[in-house]
């Protein structure tokens, strides 16, 4: 981890997702993105083939999931392994560098869920008093 | 903060975002969606007024950045302060929630522009071998 909590400091890096020529800003949407999100999500739990991963990932379409999967691999966040078995099997896992990614994702997700209640609440007030526009 | 480290166990949570009815995949998509990352990002430095707030998330539109703050809003997220001057001034900032989610949000956009260099070099190798697919 190159990072250090000096945020302000830190974040005149050479690469910034605020800036929407930055190459970081398209990383960025493919692990956050809907799909990628809950893909490397499930991916921290180990390895797994296509199918197991498209059931863990509820909703994903199969075109989707093989999208979702290329440009992680191709951003170095997961590594493909065809294995020269009869049937062919493809496992996919986590790169060290998607490991990294992945845990601060999880975080968030995490974080996310366990305040859903408090979510849902603002939610119910929001409407109320904005007649639910 | 509710969640802890035992992840298997934890995210036998109420809320799983891996479920595509639960109502927290939802609340993910707007703190990881596009606009929803880079703006509570940006509020993650303090209180903004709307056209500050479209300078830091270059790029947005005035519609998306709208869109995106009401989402966060109703989430209870991000908090609007209209102040009753002449000619009225309307301020956002993050709630304690928002505070907790853009924290996380920044530990992952930090660690990602900090890894850079080995995301396009993956890219390179990937484009490379794939010959450009």
């Amino acid at each position: 981890m190159t990072t250090t909590p000096e945020r302000a400091a830190e974040r005149d890096l050479a690469y910034d997702v605020f800036s929407r020529a930055c190459p970081s800003r398209g990383t960025l949407e493919h692990v956050t993105g809907r799909w990628g999100a809950l893909t490397l999500g499930a991916l921290y739990d180990g390895s797994f083939r296509f199918n197991e991963l498209r059931r863990r990932v509820d909703g994903v379409s199969e075109k989707m999931l093989s999208q979702t999967l290329h440009a992680l691999e191709r951003d170095g966040l997961v590594h493909r392994e065809a294995h020269p078995t009869n049937p062919p099997r493809v496992d996919y896992e986590l790169t060290e560098l998607g490991r990294g990614v992945a845990e601060r994702l999880m975080a968030l997700i995490e974080f996310v869920e366990g305040r859903m209640d408090d979510v849902l609440a603002a939610r119910g007030r929001y409407d109320e008093t904005r007649g639910g526009r």
